[in-house]
């Protein structure tokens, strides 16, 4: 049984708004995931491994990296981007950079998400990155995840918004429709994700994304995540399940750190 | 615990060698795949759906089901290749094409093995087919696997051969290595899988294989799948649990047909 947000309480901390918003201002989507990734960097170290997410949220956090290096306040840093975007914007920003093969282990890596319960597992993936995102999140110590108020969700699905799961183009159809009977009692349409321009989204794999939309709780997550996997077909799943340590949440009230 | 073949005799027929090899004669490798082949076409019906396999066994299957349309002894058949070779070969044939998109429930689909153990759970994919063999294998209502009796083993694994798992490219060692600390009790050695010029071998669908030696039984084997396929990075794994219905063995005995 879900809960909901407001009634977890444990392991957070509640700081108020940054000295530097006050007196209170009406801040936008995009402030509120500024403020998070700022905070989120707050735990950066000089001579960390980093990985480095994708997405409107990660994006800010990396600049943010970029920042602290060309100031000196940072140094030694290696970046392990989580998708081809993120390597050309840290390689724009001067982050030196490696990849999972030469540093399996990663110290910490920063990155947004589509939804986050209150056990803090994620639905990430909306961007098309979630292989590599699970991969490199996979291999971290610590994994930072920062997101706005708007993302947060009494069980995954429950925005209303897609699950992505990635897909081999073989057969995608037979694969789609696999992934719709699975999840048919919670009302589950799975759409093939388009690239806006007719066309069928290829990820940095070269696989498809097919979305899963929900009106129901799918139930126990990890029995939806290996029943998924079980899926000839299926590459991997936008569902984080215990992998956030910590999940840094900006809102209108300040920001909240939630930890595992 | 794994038992033996020799142990094992519920429902299994042993039918002597066919007629029209008698007097013995010593028998090729060859030669006993294709009687094995042979026997499973005997399965085939006119107006069937037919997942058609890939390898050396399966393409004497293939062969002979080709010679029966040409001489008008089956009709209507629509095969479902489950490789690109295996599709040039169809189509060289005459034998009428198409996919699980259009075709999602299949009749039957004859494949060769690399490994079988007494309870018909197989290692396919030597070949590199495995991820589209196991997607039209998994949608059939009898899959008929057919071996030479040098694929008996008692556990899979058991033969010291390749045990094939499909990764993305991405960061592939990094998934190497997991895969083989996954297994490290049972000495399991993983090694990306060559194209025999040098380059690493790419599957059908744009991925690599990492085969994996194993030196002794990997224990539970859907603990073992799962365990593979929640590997960010894995694509699918060539054990094939529970899914062929019927496995035909020639030998220099005869054909033993195993049922499930």
């Amino acid at each position: 049984m879900a809960i909901a947000w407001s009634e977890k309480a444990s392991s957070m901390e509640v700081l108020a708004s940054p000295p530097s918003l006050s007196p209170p201002v009406i801040l936008t989507q995009d402030e509120l995931k500024k403020i998070a990734a700022y905070k989120a960097v707050e735990f950066v170290e000089s001579g960390m491994v980093l990985g480095l997410g994708t997405g409107s949220t990660a994006k800010h956090a990396v600049d943010r990296i970029g920042d602290l290096l060309r100031l000196g306040k940072l140094k030694n840093i290696v970046g392990i981007p989580t998708s081809k975007k993120t390597q050309e914007q840290a390689v724009s920003l001067g982050i030196p950079l490696s990849d999972l093969d030469s540093h399996p282990s990663i110290d910490l890596a920063i990155d947004g998400a589509d939804e986050v319960d209150p056990y803090l597992n994620l639905v990430k993936g909306r961007g098309g990155s979630l292989l590599r995102e699970k991969m490199v999140e996979g291999a971290c110590k610590k994994f930072v995840c920062i997101v706005d108020e708007s993302k947060l969700v009494n069980h995954l699905g429950g925005s209303g918004l897609a699950m992505p799961v990635e897909v081999v183009p073989f057969c995608w159809k037979f694969t789609a429709r696999k992934l719709q009977n699975m999840f048919e009692s919670s009302g589950c349409v799975a759409k093939l994700r388009n690239d806006g321009k007719g066309e069928a989204f290829v990820s940095d794999n070269g696989n498809y994304i097919v979305d899963l939309y929900l009106k129901k709780s799918i139930g126990d997550l990890v029995v939806a995540s290996d029943g998924i996997l079980r899926i000839a077909g299926v590459v991997e799943h936008g569902m984080f399940l215990d992998m956030a340590t910590t999940v840094i949440v900006a809102g209108e009230l300040g920001i909240t750190i939630n930890n595992k």
